[in-house]
């Protein structure tokens, strides 16, 4: 079996202190203070189990998504689920594209299944093409697809994916949708699939609370699936106690009115990357789409280090399959923040 | 590949509510303070990503356990840590005792391990026996004991443990060894095998956060063990963030100065299960040793439903394999609600 790789991820605090932190791509308006009490006042609660059936907060996730509570399935985060889907196919081919998350490829190294690569091309944005159909064949157990994508922020129409959807169909392939940035998109009707699932049951719709409720110190993302086989082997590859009574009660809390909140994110969002987009633009930085709550940009070579010793810790993406040195993610964070780093980006 | 059993646990206190819950075995004491205000205090930090290495934790517990930190591995309880090591190593035939801890059945059934079982016989108390050697052969890739056992509260001695090591190591078999229980016993150091890890790398010994100090909630368990391979393995088995914020400042809170709440802890367990099992047993129940904090003993066939329309909440051990009808498990809870279940069972 292939030994998984070891990956560098985003948001390490931990071995860099006291920097500001552009490199995790989490809502810049902060914990929803519904969520941080429901935190605290958990803390009444950790001596009881978690409910192994998480029923209350997926009646939440059923309200929120309008979809059949049974067809959800929770997560000690995303990534979790992304491993459970994995480990509960079993792929021995799997397609994901290049760039991509890198913990696609981590939960396909559980398996030792082979990991073919769609590239996505610089000269053509780094968007997803038509051509992915090509390379979707009856040898292709499984594919990801991340929309809007991670680190490159761009986004895929739904009717190519339903183009991927019906040739995943055909082929017999389990299509892993990551909509985990879709509620940072300024239209996400326009992207989301989980109105699809009931035609397309080999479709599994992966999401988080991670970061559109910027609660990643938490863990809790979210399967939607139609095909109940498929979700009661996911089911099994899973401890029963997985969600934390903390992160089940958070959950909740994020959900009950959150429209507010996810509206003033999505303007805030747009407001911020308008401003930083046009300044590092006309420095001469290559930026692209970044439709989500990041900004995917081309620099030299040695900003990351560079960044650091003044502070700013960004996401250097060259460690990314398909991507090389020179390409940067950087996270929308406060307006006094975002201003600092595009000052700094201009005194260089 | 076969399917994963279905199981029921204890502690479901969400379909049983408003019920005094005996069925599930934390510890008495409850919370630590401690532990409780670090987990409201997390939520001052859930908008960081975990620390993926647990660095913190992993030097808390290396103190603890006196143990280096690098053969610590954290987990999202103890059971996450079960299915790991089933997932990193993929045993064929693996043996568990009859019976046991469901959970070590379930992490085998996602790799469609064949399960065989050493039979814990009613006559000898429950206790494994000398002839559990003769059922290691060079086919067994594993085998997962608990000491003292869940639910039978039985104790196995170290001399037979080493026995079992050495087995194992002759037959190249990996040893799980569960030590979930350890620290309610009366000298958990003539039991705790930590210090034969660095003799017999196949021992991977796991415990858990969740009973000792009253947290299933959070979810943190840990796994010590010598090689690094196999670590690395059921490293690879898990996403980075396994380990949440809330659960890694839980977990350094508990350990602080812990030692007069394990003392308090063992004295007061010990207090309680004399009297109970002295009344227990004058009422003509037979009752096992129950060395850790929870009672295992025979009653008549019913008493579950019994005991629930009287709003007690009692294990029913017989979906345990190896278990029949009659086999139940109570937990030691305070001297009021000892006091009210053992009223209620001499009034019978």
């Amino acid at each position: 079996m292939a030994e998984p790789k070891e990956t560098v991820h985003g948001g390490d605090i931990y071995r860099n202190p006291s920097v500001t932190d552009y490199s995790v791509n989490s809502n810049p308006l902060g914990v929803p203070e519904a969520v941080r009490k429901s935190v605290q006042e958990s803390a009444d609660r950790i001596m009881y189990y978690p409910d192994v059936r998480c029923d209350r907060l997926r009646e939440s996730i059923s309200d929120f998504e309008r979809i059949e509570k049974e067809k959800i399935l929770c997560g000690n985060g995303a990534a979790e689920l992304f491993f459970a889907v994995v480990m509960a196919v079993r792929p021995k081919k799997a397609l994901v594209t290049a760039p991509a998350f890198s913990e696609y490829e981590r939960a396909l190294g559980t398996v030792g299944a082979e990991v073919q690569y769609y590239r996505l091309k610089e000269e053509q944005d780094f968007r997803i093409q038509e051509d992915i159909l090509e390379q979707i064949t009856e040898d292709t157990d499984m594919i990801f697809l991340c929309n809007p994508n991670n680190p490159t922020g761009q986004t895929t129409e739904k009717e190519l994916l339903i183009r991927v959807m019906n040739r995943c169909n055909k082929c017999g392939t389990i299509l892993v949708l990551d909509e985990c940035f879709i509620e940072f998109l300024e239209e996400p009707e326009r992207y989301e699939c989980r109105g699809y699932l009931t035609q397309y049951p080999n479709v599994v719709i992966i999401k988080a609370f991670t970061k559109i409720f910027c609660m990643p110190g938490v863990r809790l993302g979210y399967a939607l699936c139609e095909n109940a086989a498929l979700r009661k082997r996911m089911r099994a590859m899973l401890q029963p106690w997985n969600v934390s009574v903390t992160a089940q009660e958070a959950g909740v809390a994020a959900l009950v009115d959150c429209e507010a909140y996810l509206k003033r994110t999505r303007e805030y969002i747009k407001k911020e990357k308008f401003w930083m987009t046009e300044r590092m633009r006309k420095l001469g930085l290559n930026v692209w789409g970044s439709e989500a709550n990041y900004i995917f940009f081309k620099g030299k070579a040695g900003l990351y280090e560079k960044a650091l010793k003044s502070g700013l810790l960004i996401r250097d993406c060259s460690n990314y399959e398909g991507l090389t040195e020179g390409h940067y993610r950087i996270a929308i964070r406060s307006e006094e923040e975002n201003e600092r780093l595009i000052t700094w980006l201009e005194k260089l």
